[in-house]
């Protein structure tokens, strides 16, 4: 199903937790959702026809890995980065400032922006957020973000209010550089870091200026787990119930559980690509380290019951080798059996809050988890 | 179509190349046929299920590299091989000779083997020409090869015959080690580097043991093309005309049409693996180095006529892109594609041989990598 326009709409809520579906030309989200991170074009080490067949409605593109390489007017040449990266669904991009903040050489922050040279080839690049949208069109993106200064935590509540109040300045830049642009989308972000006025005031400034939605930055920087959801608990009540939710760069499976329960719709981290690459599977039955030498004899898949292949069909022996052994199909099916999962923890999600059971839904599914992994083999 | 024992049959033959088919418990091998290398387990950076989608009949597994990880008896244990890696179909080993000289420590050769140390661990370990036979049959391999003494070309022809005198008294060894196993084979292995003599002795000796199937050694190790066609010259007419003949790490898609036309049925090769890897495609214009910058900008995929979605799918652009990434998804893109070009070249080969134009196809294949790839974009 699709729209001419960008457009939201809430299927079911169950406390606070809410079931929705985004639709736009590029297709329908249903949310709770979790977008796959595609760093450079590639969620690295998948197939995009995998990702898609794992229930995936859109995925992530970051503006500063494809501003440098292959560059956004490269992309907008090879018709855009659906096409480059032969994703037909939607895309939705960052702004590119965080990874100029944490990646970037020779970083320096104005008023009009920031300078920084790549990490790639140290050639020199300035970011406004009127460069940002701009970027992001090039790469036809389909929900892109505003850019906003996002300082690490724990950071002095002066250093986090300056920064959140930059960021609305570019919030309003942004929002004229996007235009009128209906069947795209540009979203606005919390910031205020630990500090509850702050993230007040970040979301009503924010909601006053009536973007399609908005997302919560800042968050899952260093802080502990606790602090986020306090922080979510305040900004989420500010924020229009009839618009779609977005915290940035979350999280582990428990995170999203208990961020869906406080209102959050849309979720994106490298934690699945990223853990399978090192090893380590998500399981319904909690995180397994492959590198471990208890599986270096055991012929049980990850999860025979799973319906995704690298969780059901292949041994854990085999597994431990391919990555004792740094090879390739290691990292290959440890990453598709990590979206895999994430993909069928967020199904769970949706199906719960439909039939109002999204409590017991979590209080099992974090059972299961407590319980750990199946006992050594034999 | 299996058979309970394993069975060689020529079907048609065009000059000196043969058209065949081998059959055994696992399945039918058609011949001439590539076998994909699997080293530890793996096809690198390949599902299985593609190496097969391809037209791959049999994979090559690498003794030295299993034995050490994830070794031989715990492949027994998790059930062989074919299940360990998820290869149903027949699995060829090698003896772990060539790469206990190649890749292994401290190497001490005597008339009862090759003493060594790990690579991986530096651990110490033995290889006879029975443990090599014992090793293969714990991986529950269906073609084992016998151990032989390879030498780097040039050597001397005094090294050369001592090394081929060994080899011959190693594969009596062997094949006593082997006994009688219907279903499975052991070959011999011709060896007498770029000796004409020492060839012809060897071939004759082992045609002499009767053996189900004969390789031919020691080649492709450093000496030009012209010898190594050479030395098929010479050795090929010695070997029986009802056995396979297998030329072991051989080649190129060139080496291959030559050897063929000498009458060689098997071959193996890291090549299209391992160059895939380095961002180099194989296509029915020749090689395509996709590191190159003339990709960048170029919408065209590898191959438009490719039945292989690696090489009909995907803009070089974006490969280009990958590769220069360093992102998993151009190695996997690339192996893909060339272990589907080597694949559609046996096939062509195959077809040729029946209908008694191998001839002109090698002259047409020639032709069109000589023509080069595609002119510039745009
Ligand atoms: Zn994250
Ligand atoms: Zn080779």
């Amino acid at each position: 199903m699709t729209s001419t326009n960008f457009e939201f709409k809430l299927i079911a809520s169950d406390g606070k937790a809410r079931r929705g579906a985004i639709t736009m030309p590029r297709g329908t989200i249903r949310t709770p959702a979790f977008m796959p991170v595609g760093t450079g074009g590639t969620v690295k080490a998948m197939y995009m026809d995998q990702v898609r067949e794992l229930g995936a409605d859109i995925i992530l593109g970051n503006t500063y890995h494809l501003m440098l390489r292959p560059t956004a007017e490269r992309v907008a040449r090879l018709g855009g980065l659906h096409e480059f990266a032969r994703w037909p669904g939607p895309i939705l991009t960052d702004s590119g400032g965080f990874q100029v903040m944490s990646l970037a050489q020779l970083r320096k922050l104005t008023e009009n922006g920031v300078t920084f040279r790549s990490h790639i080839d140290g050639s020199a690049h300035e970011m406004s957020p009127e460069r940002s949208i701009e970027i992001q069109g090039l790469l036809d993106s389909d929900i892109q973000m505003q850019l906003d200064e996002c300082v690490a935590l724990p950071s002095t509540p002066k250093d986090i209010e300056r920064a959140m109040e930059l960021s609305l300045r570019w919030a309003e830049r942004c929002k004229t550089a996007f235009g009128n642009q209906p069947g795209k989308a540009m979203f606005g972000i919390v910031q205020g870091g630990d500090v509850a006025d702050l993230r007040v005031r970040s979301a009503q400034a924010l909601k006053a200026m009536d973007l399609k939605g908005y997302a919560v930055g800042g968050l899952a920087v260093g802080e502990p787990q606790e602090v986020m959801l306090d922080m979510l608990d305040i900004t989420c009540p500010e924020l229009p119930a009839e618009k779609p939710r977005y915290l940035m760069g979350v999280g582990t499976p428990d995170d999203i559980l208990k961020s869906v329960a406080r209102g959050i719709d849309m979720f994106d981290c490298v934690m699945p690509t990223r853990a399978g690459r090192h090893g380590l599977a998500f399981t319904r039955r909690g995180k397994v380290n492959l590198r471990n030498a208890r599986h270096a004899d055991d012929p049980r898949p990850l999860d025979e019951e799973s319906s995704c292949p690298a969780a059901r069909d292949y041994s854990r022996a085999y597994l431990h080798h391919l990555v004792k052994s740094g090879e390739a199909l290691g990292g290959m099916l440890l990453t598709w059996n990590n979206l895999a999962y994430y993909q069928q923890l967020m199904q769970g999600i949706r199906g719960a809050i439909e039939t109002g059971t999204y409590v017991p839904f979590c209080e099992e599914t974090q059972a299961e988890w407590a319980k750990g992994d199946l006992p050594a083999y034999p």
